[in-house]
């Protein structure tokens, strides 16, 4: 309701405004982390596979397969490891750095988004 | 080159690393504000028209129209006002309000990517 959104709260809880960081961390000319490539790990953890996580997200396999193969060659190591064959048929599971990485993420996007708690309270007052 | 990697700086300007914040701000159903659209009003307060704004931008006439009729419906008063006509011909100002709502946009951006510049470099160490 209207109300709601005369008092916004310094947290936001209260008011229509939401405000959804999303970060794109890019090495070199690949962008090695963002929100798709995040929300593709979770994915394959969940499910075990790669073909499956992209389902799950609508995303072509073909995509999919593009984006492991990415984050592989930015980062120390494999963010995703495929098991027995490897192509769709196989399974993949996500590293020890893989988890590590989107738990990563995930506490940047936290952060930054708090870090911006007071300007979005403000910026609710400009709504109708 | 390999060698700037090995030392991350805390500003993250040595190493390969570089991260892009982008905010989308949603207000009830809309997303009220969003690097598109932040962008478009831009292009628009350089161009002085939506229709040269949205060529500058590759984007399309139509999609434009939305993007400035979901940014006017937003706020309190329109971010952008058509001038003469109104149509593809007619010229396009960014108000008082939509140059304060940019500016406003790009400061949340920009502290944001700050508040996550120690992950930043603690991230950095991750990659190859």
């Amino acid at each position: 309701m209207a109300a709601s959104k005369t008092s916004p709260s310094p947290s936001g809880s209260a008011t229509k405004l939401e405000l959804k960081p999303q970060l794109r961390i890019s090495f070199r000319k690949s962008i090695a982390m963002g929100p798709g490539k995040a929300d593709l790990l979770e994915s394959i953890a969940a499910t075990g596979s790669i073909s499956a996580a992209a389902r799950k997200l609508a995303m072509s396999y073909r995509r999919a397969w593009l984006l492991v193969d990415t984050m592989n060659t930015c980062f120390k190591s494999p963010l995703v490891e495929t098991l027995t064959g490897g192509a769709q048929g196989g399974g993949a599971q996500v590293t020890a750095l893989g988890h590590d990485v989107v738990k990563r993420y995930r506490e940047m996007e936290k952060k930054a988004g708090e870090s911006v708690t007071r300007e979005m309270a403000e910026f609710s007052d400009l709504m109708r």
